[in-house]
């Protein structure tokens, strides 16, 4: 059995890969659970969902989040009323959310109700919820003027990540992040026995700050991470110092680490033995050894599930 | 000005009929809220939402509920996924209940809401909630057999409204009903000074049990009413013994009261001087003033919205 730490797109296409190489039915995910949010009502999950959807091979690749052959008619009814609709919920995704809240509401905790969601999607990996109480990451912007020129009414304030990454299109500075809860936020149903129990442990090629850091702030987990220490295997997500998708690059050297595989190895040299680097970034690697990191090379870049599958591999045989 | 006590189908009609005869600015509707609900984690307010797509003009025809031209990919969706599915929500309609949860949810009250939600619509009459505090219709069966025979997981229980209504397709017997939490409920901002200041007070032809009965069953409202039973012109929804629409007719048999024109007035006559009913039911014009109301004659059905105008003439007319 294989645990994997998972935020959202880098994650799920790193599992897509995967279970090609090994039975989804031996992959666990543990899931960053620091992006949920409320909104207009409804629990939403944005990670759970994309590695639901992008397992379930009804993923949207052009946008990388949401559902293929979405419709938009509620957001659009929404939009005509004057309602808040920067956070764009498809019409079939809407019905994940509805799915999710109701059940929460009726008091099935945020693991059972994941396990209905990908059972019901015929996704055969077992997804757990990093933690069911709520963990949520905020960030301070740098600069205030920056924040009111997009959205003046979120000027002045802390961020939520949602805010951040989506209304403001994660496009300001920000000088510090915390995930707030996670002192005291217990790991969810499930973790610490998937953690504890797995042959391999991974860590998705994620936002090292905003997927993987919310994850190993819940100490219990960062304590069987450090225990297991030898048996973890990570994929820097960070490829000649950018990110692939999303703010890791900038965010990483705003907050006054490199951006770059060393920048990622050094958060994960505590609690990680096995660090997997792209080719461009060969000449890194003797660095990374030399923050206590074993470090493999490789094509990282999923340009396609055939490019996942391999680096699958690759991390598989780096445990061993 | 003119205030009309209100509940959705039936009021909805008549409230088309009298904005045609004086100006929509003229009128204030308290509608009921008592059978308003939290589902999939949307608030979600049906007497409110009938009376505003209707007087919008957008309401369906056909079902009496929801939108006209409406699209359901949300529920299909919900569906497939194994979610609760009973209580339909068009895609166009989902909207005005995300934007209803999404604005109390940042702090805003049910009578703020409704009045964006009304504005949003184009709608000018005023619609006022009866109460922001939560009341509650709940309903007992007579035979938890024939409950479970239809929903196995309803029975034996007291049944929510909705359940009753739509789950149940207001099917089953009940031996009781309450309004739950009308004892401490207050009135909604504005209902009191609505219900004061009106030159006419009107009840619309709407389910005595079901919809007035939640809003008298608030005292402050009941007591001014009482105050002002001169003023007050009701119209009665039971036509020669039968709803026009709902289980108006049988739930009154059920719970004690002739199912009659004349049942409804033994109800309202502690606070309504005048009751207008169908011309099917001239013969109970002597009961209706024998317990002390005035009783006027006239076509109620509302065929058409030509039919509501002629009965909202009427009902001025009746008031003076």
């Amino acid at each position: 059995v294989i645990t994997a730490l998972s935020g959202g797109v880098g994650a799920s296409k790193f599992l897509a890969g995967l279970v090609r190489v090994v039975p989804a039915s031996d992959v666990t995910a543990v899931v960053n659970t620091a992006d949920d949010m409320v909104l207009h009502g409804l629990s939403i999950s944005p990670d759970l969902d994309t590695v639901m959807y992008r397992l379930a091979g009804r993923d949207n690749p052009e946008t990388g989040w949401g559902l293929a052959g979405e419709s938009w008619t509620v957001m659009g009814a929404l939009g005509a009323l004057g309602g808040a609709s920067w956070f764009a919920l498809g019409d079939k995704d809407l019905a994940t959310h509805l799915y999710r809240t109701q059940r929460l509401s009726e008091g099935a905790g945020l693991a059972q109700v994941t396990a209905e969601l990908f059972a019901a999607h015929g996704v055969a990996i077992r997804a757990l919820p990093m933690s069911e109480d709520a963990v949520r990451t905020r960030l301070t912007p740098a600069e205030p003027a920056e924040v009111a020129a997009l959205v003046p009414e979120l000027a002045g304030k802390e961020l939520a990540f949602q805010e951040y990454f989506v209304r403001l299109h994660h496009a300001v500075a920000v000088t510090s992040l915390r995930y707030a809860g996670a002192t005291d936020a217990r790991p969810g149903p499930g973790v610490i026995e998937a953690l504890h129990d797995a042959a391999a442990l991974v860590v998705c090629p994620s936002n090292p700050l905003l997927s993987i850091g919310p994850i190993v702030a819940i100490r219990e987990i960062a304590e069987l991470l450090a225990a297991r220490r030898e048996d973890v295997v990570a994929v820097s997500p960070l490829v000649a110092g950018a990110a692939i998708k999303g703010p890791a690059d900038h965010l990483m050297a705003e907050l006054g680490h490199e951006s770059s595989a060393l920048g990622v190895a050094r958060l994960y040299a505590p609690w990680a033995a096995t660090m997997v680097i792209d080719e461009a970034d060969a000449a890194c690697a003797r660095d990374i050894e030399s923050v206590g990191m074993r470090c493999v090379v490789a094509p990282t870049v999923m340009h396609d599930v055939t490019a996942a599958t391999h680096l699958a591999r690759v991390v598989l045989d780096a445990g061993h």
